[in-house]
């Protein structure tokens, strides 16, 4: 059957209660059960739960065949715990294991010859990247890939489609009882926003620190109450990688013109006013936003009450500055924001699922007014694709995308037309990762189109003078300048999963075709 | 049959899995699946829990005959919420209603016309007093009432024991989404340990606050991603009974001459050292410890790595002096610990599962090295009852007691060896509230009796040469003083059960016998 976005999704995935995506806010007020895990109590008091070393921890946990572990990616691209983990899995001739991650990208090649293996079964990620993605993308994966944004893999386990094992918590520090924290030790990454719904609901919970702490290591991100046994390990990330030097603003003009409409159309709508929240990708064009925010606040004499986010250097500047009131955060993209989270008390940790979670009592990205992100392509339905490459192989993450443009009142994608010889605007996207119907305005460097559903927006927009287009004139302008790109040719096999935020089945992603020359 | 503690224990009340009390460490290692709250996914973007006002609250959230409500205490005698709600339940005409309280008290005197009426027909709570205590020990509650502690309360909820239909949470502040804060505002009492847990686990939350503040409130103690609906009161407390000034301590030089001995069994044990921990019931003798622990760090060098419990103006000071490094706060019990929690750094909230759960994975109880607590009454086999007065009727409450006692390394109870003409000492309490085996060292004003069960802190006390008598002689000390107790009279009915912190039934208290002249 076609789903809501017109993709062909295959009668044999739409079993045990699996649906096929109905449109943006098609369950709202659904009812269901949460599950817990199940756990072991410690009546008797004892003073320690430091294990020697991973090896012990996972035999103690009964990690065996069959069963699920899930990371966080708060070290990103410094990431040591996946290959810690999975190389003992290993030596412990530990199979069919699934592995669900908030990401995963090229720290973990290593473990694309687990899933070529067999060790690795099942995969449930938002970002693939790299190895893996390219073992995924070729089939070598016994079963389909599970794409999930990061309030759709919260909700997930929350509504218990993944059931967590063991959960291996990289803590920058912990005290012996395992209370963790994402500050503080020589592997700071700030916040530990992804692992603190991963500690409520798995079965058992190993937190992996490489600077224990006095007890008790307040406030905790994880709390001990919820862990079993804490390793001590030398290194558990690299540090350069965790939180790298705040990325340079682009100066590219393109960029800066991008940015700079963006900011008009915010401020074209009724929403842009004192006490406003907003949400900025960590792409160059959306963070360039920020540069031309500063001064019309200034100049309107209004502030922004909450940030939210993947946080950056230019987001903690303007908390400085004043003009932002708080920064809520679920993951620390550059030293400026691991510091600010130490240091400020207006820069607060929260779990992803007060983030982005779509199916509690109501999430922050419910009450954002804006949202300026990116996309590798989105097509003139509005549809977004952040995960496949032109070359159809699985190499990005759909993150906090698919949520925050849900949520906010004004969703505004900022992409050039093309990129190379790659038209960004098309008529069909590889894949869709983020829904047409919850996509409000496309800023490119060609023009500006606001997605027909909004009428109310184009009225606001039209009022302020700014020029408006279609998106079928903006594809139609990228195709005209770099071609019709010939479509992708795929095998059947699906490789992997597209999840809606709201766990309905978005799109599928195949075996791509060996390239026949 | 009888139990670990010597109670008869009916057999009727032995069904469902129910067991009778089998010692303090016997469940330890249980494992058991965690329940999860039904709840209703918003995924549609809306501003605004407010709901017109708390009747309206009750109907949205399908408040039914039979269901079972949930309160905190940490208003103390100031609390107004539970009036406010069961006003509106009652006149909804909804009856049967279970309230499933952290505490009651002369505050909610009203309810007892409730439990007559068959408006309330069950009630689990820690403490109880005033009308409700007399209704509840005149048999005129339908169901016997459960009396837990605070940690077995939790764990109850945690275990699934308790299933919570609505919680109604008082809270100082709270923004329009529901994130609810212990802090700020006019009926300020610092923390919301009890509700963090209760939150978690209802299906429908509503928080009620006398002062609305701006989104997001934070970081806050009670989630808006558990919250259904928030309601604005006028008044939700009585400031000056929420948060009392602090209580002048204690010049009584029997308080002090014990509060002066239990110190020094403290400082005779091999866990008085740097970095030691410590938790003080709230009651003048035990609060008086501090006044002696200060010159003897001081004079030692060492400092207490962390304080616990419902905190107090004493612990509060001697963390400004720096001789506590951190206080872990589940309940504030006058401004001075309302004010620190607020402003000092190093004073953390916790919930009460952190406190005191003893079915998760490890709560602070596990970890205290001291514990001075009060007794109405202790009997030969070291047996604690603070809950059931010498006329047999329920005023009091188990509270952190069995909690703190159970897990703490050297448990000491500090009371006089009598009460006017009332033998604190005695051959049997009159209800088992705290067992035995968790009490380490009884500290009166005639002298000093160790358990037999620690005969390693006999032999420390005896090399410190502190002077030792037993349990049966103060016993015999208070009856000679006083006389020996008639046995108080009852009737066959059980009105109350008082479950183990682990779950299993400890005692039982029967209805009394109405005075005969």
């Amino acid at each position: 059957m076609k789903n809501a976005v017109k993709r062909e999704i295959p009668a044999e995935l739409l079993v045990n209660g699996r649906e096929a995506y109905k449109g943006n806010y098609a369950l709202d007020g659904k009812e269901y059960t949460k599950p817990g895990p199940t756990v072991r109590a410690a009546v008797k008091p004892f003073e320690n739960k430091v294990v020697e070393n991973l090896r012990e921890a996972i035999i103690r946990c009964g990690l065996r065949d069959g069963m699920t572990v899930s990371f966080h990616h708060h070290f990103r691209d410094g990431d040591y715990v996946i290959n810690l983990v999975m190389k003992e899995v290993e030596a412990l001739g530990i199979r069919d294991i699934t592995i669900a991650a908030s990401s995963v990208g090229t720290a973990h090649d290593p473990v694309a010859k687990m899933i070529e293996d067999g060790i690795v079964t099942g995969l449930q990620t938002s970002g693939i990247r790299g190895k893996m993605g390219e073992a995924v993308s070729h089939g070598k994966l016994k079963t389909p890939a599970i794409l999930r944004s990061h309030g759709g893999r919260v909700r997930a386990i929350e509504q218990g489609e993944v059931h967590i094992d063991v959960a291996f918590i990289g803590a920058p520090t912990s005290d012996e009882y395992g209370n963790a924290r994402g500050k503080g030790g020589k592997s700071d990454c700030g916040v530990l926003s992804y692992s603190m719904v991963d500690a409520k609901y798995a079965d058992k919970v190993v937190v992996i620190t490489d600077c224990l702490v006095p007890f008790p290591n307040f406030p905790p991100s994880i709390q001990a109450v919820d862990v079993d046994y804490v390793v001590v390990a030398d290194e558990i990330g690299e540090p350069k990688k965790i939180a790298s030097q705040a990325a340079r603003l682009s100066q590219d003009p393109r960029d800066l013109m991008m940015a700079e409409n963006c900011v008009r159309v915010m401020a074209a709508t009724p929403y842009f006013k004192d006490g406003y929240s907003f949400q900025a990708g960590a792409g160059g064009p959306s963070l360039a936003v920020y540069r031309f925010l500063e001064p019309l606040m200034v100049e309107r004499g209004i502030k922004m009450r909450w940030a939210i986010g993947g946080i950056t250097q230019p987001t903690v500047d303007l908390l400085k500055k004043g003009l932002i009131e708080c920064i809520v955060d679920a993951q620390d993209f550059d030293i400026g924001a691991v510091r600010s989270v130490h240091e400020n008390p207006n820069h607060y940790e929260i779990s992803t699922s007060q983030y982005a979670n779509p199916m509690n009592k109501g999430a922050f990205v419910n009450k954002l007014d804006f949202v300026a992100l990116a996309a590798l392509e989105i097509d003139t339905d509005f549809n977004v694709n952040v995960v496949t490459g032109s070359d159809g192989i699985l190499r990005g993450a759909p993150g906090g995308h698919p949520d925050a443009s849900s949520g906010a009142k004004c969703t505004i994608i900022v992409t050039p037309l093309t990129r190379g010889r790659i038209p960004t605007v098309c008529e069909r996207v590889v894949t869709v990762t983020t829904p047409g119907d919850s996509i409000d305005v496309l800023v490119t460097d060609y023009g500006i189109a606001v997605n027909p559903l909004r009428q109310d927006l184009i009225d606001a927009l039209s009022a302020a003078k700014i020029p408006l287009t279609t998106i079928e004139a903006l594809k139609d302008k990228a195709y005209s300048m770099v071609g019709r790109p010939d479509d992708l040719e795929f095998d059947d096999r699906i490789v992997a999963i597209v999840e809606a935020r709201d766990g309905t089945i978005l799109d599928v992603v195949r075996q791509i075709k060996p390239y026949e020359l």
